[in-house]
């Protein structure tokens, strides 16, 4: 059964051109199986980004408008909503039968197996409370407790100096002030960070994993995509017809 | 600063018609100042009705629209989002600084108040998923331990009979099996049950409070707004300009 | 039902004269409807001041005495034990049927609906377990997280520039150093500073809530009574005659 | 140290006579050592019994004051409350510098070191808000998930026969129906039933400890005298001079 | 990097011959990836089966032993402790750079990505504690709250009728009574019933995950290996040298 | 019942010598009953000191052993694993019918009966991942909430010199920055520290109890012994027969 081509199907949840990279895309795959293909699709109305609970608003139908075209188009073995605000998966969840994940669920439930105190360092304290409601609603309080910001919007993150240079400084803060086992990046946009990163923390001593958020995603969906699971019908209900 | 004339702004957050009869609409203010006015809007695209996530996604923007219309055109002192889901409620209080509720906060904040143990009886198992979450993100799991379903859609309530004899039948086994002190309707389409309920509770010997939602957010939104409050901008940031 | 006249019980749970001036007592009951009565009483015998779990019980049984007392005599809508201690009031509630609070629940309840992360400032460390446990039992340390001082007493509360200097201090902690996104005065001898401190942090760019306990107390007792609304009798049981 | 003549004071704290037979002050003091001398006092104003929260409004302070006064006229070791509903204990604490006890924390405190699951057993519906509080309180919520009650009024558990017969039936509910690995009686009134219930609960194929509040609060209130120990002055601060 | 053979250690951490049949471990590994070999080794000191706390102390110490020395001799990418208990797995960790499960995590944490309400079903009483420990140490005690029995020992699972007819029991108990939305099989000795159960489940209208504990435990292990990722040394630190 | 001569065990879990000064073991028995005995065993295979979960795993089943062994050939009233990380307790219980403690569970629940919040001060950071999973195991984080190292390994702790001058700094940061109200020592060789501890801490204003883990363990096993108690079977069931 694991022998199957699958297709995953990657949504761009917001309408700025040019956010991911070619190199971004690669890295986010790099894990997948050779015999797995991803689909790389963006909406095309919506928040040009997502930054706070008004942005996801504005994008979350068209995601999943998206979504629900492409499986009744083409087989799909699993979805990707790439954001860590997790836009339009629960809706997505209830029409279809497939694995589907947004950026925060998968990187979480990955580090939760990596060590016992988890920290997310993300882009601006506009999503925190978002964030932070994500981490209440997984009921992960507990072992989440860090929950850091570089102070940079979802577009400076081209700017790779800058982003490097934040980041190191709060993922140690989160390290050596938080207690953090376990460092997980809290936007799908920060990426291709995890090698450098890892080793500049070793270079001071500490050897933690560091999670992208949608390397986890691609991963974790085409896990689930192998084995054949998708969501409990006891939790995501078909929605009711009208 | 008590004294001055409020409008409050009462979004109908689904497209179908017919829903809230004025008889409701009464219930649903009979408790505010003779000197506050209502405004009853209702969004034109969007759902039929919300009894799932997926309903939810697509109401959202036009009621956050809905909203930030109307306060662009005249003086709007308070928002309430009918329905127990908080469709756009996070962000039209990240955009507006006035008080701006759904049907969920209310009431339960509201019962809080009356007792240590409150149940919410709902429509469908369907929003069981929503709801919990909503009491999760509240931070209320060991206040609201209750939560029970009619098994009658949103339309369906308006079969009085069925609703009045499901309602009463869950009401009172939140009381004696659940332990539940204090209830609420879970739905803004339960509307004008809180007397009838309440005196057949009695008279089994339960003297416990019954509170609708709608009726509990518009009272409590006028609140706010006498005291000048709205919500805090250190949780709802205004959305980065992109 | 909203039309009528209104009477509520401000009790002072305390011996001591003269602490609550006239401009304190307008200050507490300014957002209250103009058909709103409130009568003030004081206890005679009791502690001077609350400021200690030992001081709470020896004011205690005469503050519930005088709430029922006054109850037998006239038409009483509302009860407000005038201390963030709450002195006697659960034990009224399981007595009497009507609204019935202290200075804690009222302020709290309203600043969940305002802001994710609440924050209390009171006077001294002697009452911060006694505040804790209300936290607690109100079900809250999530929502409730920071607890700070002023290391003053309820009697230097009336050197108001020493309160607002302090004040002012503790609440730009609790923002910055402790994330609080509401603050809750914590005891209701602080009263009249929402205006002048919401203004200070505005200026820091901190546009965030500052509650008064009297004052939230005071209406939100008000709107239970406007809605007939009582405690629960599955939690408060009236007391087994002997 | 430990082999100094300890005095011990055990209060009760309703003025009903006749309450405590002389078998039950035994059963209660059973197991303490030779050398500890139990000096019995009962308040002589307050509630006949303690069966809501009113009640323990009334007798808190002249347990406190009786507390206070017999520790200031004779050596004193260690002093308990004789009541689940812990009157006036923490006012006490912040007064003296001896260990203080009610009857809730030395049983429940004791009963964590047996087993997973606490349940208690205790007199009427009407504390069962005052108990549950106390758990909460003490932060032991998932330790202690069961709360039954004997439906019988302090007065009625001298009726031994139906003490017996109701008891073993809620035991047995707990054990069976609620998981519970240890089961702690929840009014001091309830006295010398551990030898049988254990035996019959044996019968029954559980070997579960069955805990009796005063003789728990009796021999641990001792061993924290023979340790010098009292509560930190960090929890219970000693109350501000007027 | 993710086109490297990995090896995987299984290690059967209980001296019982048999225990695993042909069918069995074929099941378990049935979803990885053709490249992934596969090592099977068992103790041949310590407890025949793991059933109790008393079991587990005997053969941990055996199983990390053999973790180690299999590491030593060659390149092993991930290890699997084959039991639901976990034995020796956070010493293993300690001592070894590769990611090391047993059965327990694997399974809850990839049912968290399917549905809200986890619920176990292992084999007999005595575990319960055990596994209740696990819950409560991976913080999840509001995601997985049904725990129910087969009363079945390990050995007895071979008795393929009575299992599937006893698990269907508890599995439709489990989401009926429980609200479970996502089943998880508590024992790694519960192998290959996931297809069968499934389609009985659907059959009732329950369209509901049910996991393996050991098929979660190799392929999760798998993804850790191909990302390179281990455990974090933050959280398992290496064993001070004596 | 209590008059009898009773016969604790207490088991050294290492196999270093001289780990245990005799002036240790008589500061951590000064407590007990003249009557009772006390029998100090040390394992002779297994970790040399027990500083992580690797050392634990490999000394918990000699502990055991060690324990049923003693216990099959003489009376024994109640047994102490004499280390903070609890090795073999819960084993222990499930064999023996007689209290059985490590150093944690006495310690931390005499702590409770003395202030609202715990802190621990242990050796080495190693330790703290088994130390959190122990006060998450009793359900206590609420009330056990700092966790602070010496950085000392358990050797080093006969340099008393050093041991006082850290552990001071610890405790005064756990009282001033963490809030803590008791301080526990987290490691079974920090003995004889209490009363210079305790002074030093007046001297700065703080009274508050410092608890020395084997002191508790052992008075708090000989209560259990006096009051005939034993851990419920409901938890610790008798392993089952292979």
């Amino acid at each position: 059964m694991n022998k199957q081509k699958l297709t995953l199907l990657d949504i761009l949840p917001v309408t700025a051109s040019g956010i991911l990279t070619p190199e971004m895309t690669m890295d986010m795959t790099k894990y997948l199986m050779d015999t797995t293909e991803v689909i790389h699709k963006q909406i095309t109305e919506g928040s040009v980004t997502i930054e706070s609970e008004y942005d996801e608003v504005y994008s979350a139908p068209y995601v999943v408008s998206l979504a629900v075209e492409e499986a009744s188009t083409r087989e799909i073995d699993g979805i990707f909503s790439n954001c860590f605000g997790d836009p339009g998966v629960r809706a997505i969840r209830e029409k279809l039968k497939v694995p589907v994940f947004g950026g925060f669920e998968p990187a979480i439930y990955l580090g939760l197996g990596l060590g016992d105190i988890l920290g997310i360092v993300t882009v601006l304290k506009n999503v925190v409370p978002m964030i932070r409601a994500a981490i209440v609603r997984a009921g992960l309080e507990r072992r989440v407790t860090s929950l850091r910001t570089l102070d940079m919007s979802v577009i400076e993150l081209q700017n790779r100096e800058k982003l490097m240079s934040n980041l190191y400084v709060e993922c140690k803060k989160a390290i050596e002030e938080d207690g953090v086992s376990v460092l997980v990046m809290g936007c799908t946009g920060i990426v291709g960070v995890t090698d450098e990163m890892t080793a500049r923390l070793k270079e001071d001593g500490y050897d933690v994993p560091v999670l992208e958020a949608s390397q986890c995603a691609m991963i974790l969906t085409e896990l689930y995509a192998r084995m054949g699971l998708y969501q409990s019908r006891q939790t995501y209900m078909e929605p009711p017809e009208k």
